[in-house]
Formats: C-alpha cells, structure tokens, sequence
C-alpha cells in the first residue's frame, strides 16, 4: 500500500471523528517504516495548531526523541498551511509529498510560499499532486454533507 | 506589571532550562486575567512546534476549551516566526504585541508576512517594539554565552 493511501485513511479517521479529513504518514526514508500516522484532531483537542502534519511531526520527533527528523518523508493529503508548512522546515523533513493542492490556505505553492522565503532555513524536496483526485474528492464530500 | 514584563519572566525561565529565551502570554482582554504563560520548551519535549506563542495558545485553547481565542491579547518577546504567525490567526487572538524585531526568521514583519497573504483568514492588530531593547538583550546574551 502506498503511503499516500495511508494518509487518506487517516483523513477518513478524521472525517469519522468531525474533524476536517486530512492525514498524514511520516516514514523513515532509509528503512521504509512508518514513523508516525495522524489525522486532523484540533476539534477533539481544542488545539488550532493540531493539523495533522503538527500531530504527525510530534509524535515521531517523541517516539526518535529528536526535535529533527532528517531521514524523514512527510506524506500529507492536502497542501500544508502556512504553519505547517514551516513546522516541517524546522522538522528537518527530507521530502513532502502532498495530495490535493489547496489554494486558499496552502503555504507551499500558494501564499506565503514558504519554502521560497529567505526566513526559511531549510527548504524539503517538494512533490505536489500525488493522488490528486482521492485527496480532494474526501475534502469535497465532507464540507457538502456539512451544508 | 506590564505583561511583557510577565512574558520576558518567562523567557528567562526558558534560558534557565536551556531553551532559547522566548516568553508569552495570554490575556483575556475583557477582563485583563493572564489565561496562559509559557516559554519556548522545544528541546524538553522534543517537539519543534513547541514555540512559546504555540504552547501558550494550546494552554489557552485548553483552559477555554475552545479553538478560538478572540477576545484575546498575546504577548510575545520576540516577533513571531511564519509558523507562530500563522497559529495566531488560526486561534484568531485579537492584538499580537511583540517585542524585538526578527529579520532573519520572523513570518510578521519580514519572510512571509503572513498576516498580508491572500491565504490569511485573520490578521490581528499588531504592536511591534514593545520593550524592545530588553527582549532582544536577553536574546543576545543566551547566544553570547552560548559560543
């Protein structure tokens, strides 16, 4: 199975729970293993920072007791937000893979655009539109049954 | 006392742990009651979003069990970085007042100017220089002793 589709099963997780369907998988690049897997979870938390990248990134900096991830892969279903998309450039993440592009809130190939600041100290290697149509349509559907 | 004072407190509680000395606080603004301190605990929990703005708004978000903060006031000692910034609209707190100015890694005033991108949904009022000399002294001196 793809990482990506592990994402999107945390997106459906998330969704079961009325929290916004994004997911994200943290893997170590030099052995494959997943590191870490979250949903969006900032309802349940009262917590406006728990995106699921934030979630994701804590809990594998925890379990590698390192505020770095270096070997990592961030997957995520959905263009990172501008806060994000700066805590995985402080993260030291290798890679981002993201689904869906998001031009209203990303941060990435939208906005602030982080990665092309001179604030941002390191910049992952970026792969956008992976699983495009699944990472979209999930957003899609939650936000119509929510009108 | 001034609640920059309350938040360079905190800064200085942070150097003394050994994290870099940011410090702030949370103000309910109809009543002046501090909702939420802290200092910048990245190195203790591991966590590279565990900046001082983004530990005092979970703590807030906490206490108020809820995502948003609008009635609220945040003092920072130093200008938010891009990630910070973001979470401040996010918890759509009121007035950001900070301290010393951040060129090299701020996200208000400099890099990404979040709070001027198309994707920010809510732009605070913001108070930039408040004690500054003192916020950035402290800043100096933990880096100084650091070399």
């Amino acid at each position: 199975m793809n990482y990506m589709d592990i994402a999107l099963k945390e997106a459906e997780k998330a969704a079961a729970r009325g929290e916004v369907p994004i997911g994200a998988v943290i893997v170590d690049s030099t052995t494959g293993e997943i590191i870490a897997r979250a949903g969006n979870q900032s309802e349940a938390d009262h917590d406006p920072s728990a995106h699921a990248e934030v979630v994701a990134i804590r809990n594998a900096c925890q379990k590698l007791s390192s505020t770095r991830l270096p070997q990592c892969d961030l997957y995520v279903t959905l263009e990172p937000c501008t806060m994000c998309a700066t805590a995985i450039s402080f993260a030291r993440i290798r890679r981002l893979y993201f689904g869906a592009y998001d031009p209203k809130g990303g941060g990435v190939d939208h906005g602030a655009r982080f990665y092309e600041q001179a604030t941002c100290h390191h910049k992952p290697d970026v792969y956008g539109g992976i699983l495009e149509s699944a990472c979209s349509e999930i957003l899609r559907r939650f936000f119509q049954e929510k009108r």
